[in-house]
């Protein structure tokens, strides 16, 4: 793993629903706002250029997109530009239906796609869940994990990440409930590594649907629950931080205690994880 | 389950270490300083009789106790007289050493008793690790699991106590860490149950090791992430609340999420849990 440290962005937008060039370029301002824009790493926010509250399924369907469509031009535009890896969600058009899914772009590559598989709330009417493991994708700082919102509230997800070898996980977010830019700190902490939440901020009301209101807060969390950088609450803003991925390699906590090491598999709820075990 | 509310009451002691008999007065005057000392569920600190900071092993042989022995006969005592079911935490002797234990005791009864499964830093010199699963235990006010201070950082801990049908957590504890008392509200929302968290308060400094300084912070959860009681962090101090166990039965965090119908354990690290499964 490379040893030197890396410079972190996260962009906290407030998307306008429905006006996806609008949104791209508000992002895109927030980056080239920065005297130097270079980064190893920049995370968006979840469903950053279409918005949340959709109160139709067609309205989903005309808003998704192909891995390979406006999103990713847009991701791998930003990333020649600032030479980093560039994390963003969006509506992928599937087979089966429309994810709420995300694209890891370098370069000119896509490294990785991922369809959140924790939907919350009415999400469920409008996308299918993800049907692959959350993904750990190898960058150039790094085995780098990824979820998406609401994923963050089931402890297995970020645990199955650190345990796959992620040292920093990017999270892009809609966060609507109070619980998460607290509740990451301790995500960090007992998995011993980088959080990296992009969250948006703005109301939504649409539909005659209850008001949504993004509670912004956008965050990046050391190993050690340390809060390296966070935005506000009520407006577009931009936030980075100098992180050494490699910091997240050990897991210990004490002199002689250690996270993953002291970890009781066999005692633990065998339901936990059904999935096949290597033989 | 029994659907009346029941009365749940947390000790905060101070114990001064190597002297049992004084701690037991001084949390049995706390517990009889009430008006009415009936209740549902008494919780007692992590060692609440020691003291914590052993500096030999033959200190840990000299304070250790079978499962019958004072503590017992104790806890015993208190459940006698005020109806409840009372855990609290003692070194337990066991065939192959000392465990960091905790017993669950009702009238003449012992429900359980438990082996810390995770200990911390220098603990590891001094006890031998549990060798069973956290427990879920048969009450009548429901199933109640049974964790012991650093269990709670590994959020399988928790997780398998949840799936195992535990509405309430007894959570005995000597927090040192600072995370905790913040760190229990996303366990129970995470979990959707009552965490009822009984930690010591003082500071102890003995032969010549670091001071160690007990955060108090004694705190009652709700399955919502409300704090229906919390104590201070610098005296010794009783807590009391009134829940509903069942209130814990339902998962559910929106009209259309619920935290254990939507998770994905076919998806989840295989090895997040090695645990024999049932065929």
């Amino acid at each position: 793993m490379k040893s030197s440290p890396i410079r972190v962005t996260v962009i906290q937008n407030s998307p306008q629903f429905g006006a996806p060039e609008k949104n791209r370029k508000e992002v895109e301002d927030l980056i080239f706002s920065q005297e130097d824009p270079s980064a190893g790493l920049i995370v968006l926010p979840e469903l950053f250029a279409t918005g949340y509250q959709f109160v139709s399924k067609d309205e989903v369907v005309s808003l998704a997109e192909p891995e390979d469509g406006p999103t990713f031009e847009f991701l791998s535009s930003l990333s020649r530009k600032t030479g980093a890896v560039v994390v963003g969600g969006l509506p992928i058009r599937r087979a089966d239906g429309i994810s709420n899914g995300a694209l890891v772009v370098w370069g000119e590559r896509l490294l990785a796609s991922y369809d959140k598989v924790h939907l919350f709330d009415r999400e469920r009417d409008f996308f299918v869940e993800g049907k692959s493991p959350l993904p750990v994708v190898t960058t150039p700082f790094g085995p780098m994990g990824v979820m998406i919102c609401f994923d963050w509230l089931f402890p297995e997800a970020l645990r199955s990440l650190a345990l796959s070898g992620a040292t920093v996980v990017a999270h892009p977010a809609n966060w609507v409930l109070p619980f998460g830019p607290q509740g990451m700190i301790l995500r960090s902490v007992e998995n011993r590594l980088f959080t990296v939440t992009a969250n948006r901020v703005g109301t939504e009301e649409r539909g005659g649907l209850s008001p949504l209101r993004y509670i912004g807060e956008s965050q990046i969390v050391s190993p050690k629950g340390e809060i390296l950088a966070r935005a506000g609450s009520d407006r577009p803003e931009i936030i980075t931080a100098t992180i050494r991925p490699e910091e997240a390699l050990s897991k210990k906590v004490a002199e002689k205690s250690d996270f993953f090491e002291q970890r009781r598999p066999e005692l633990y709820h065998p339901g936990l994880s059904t999935r096949e075990r290597p033989s």
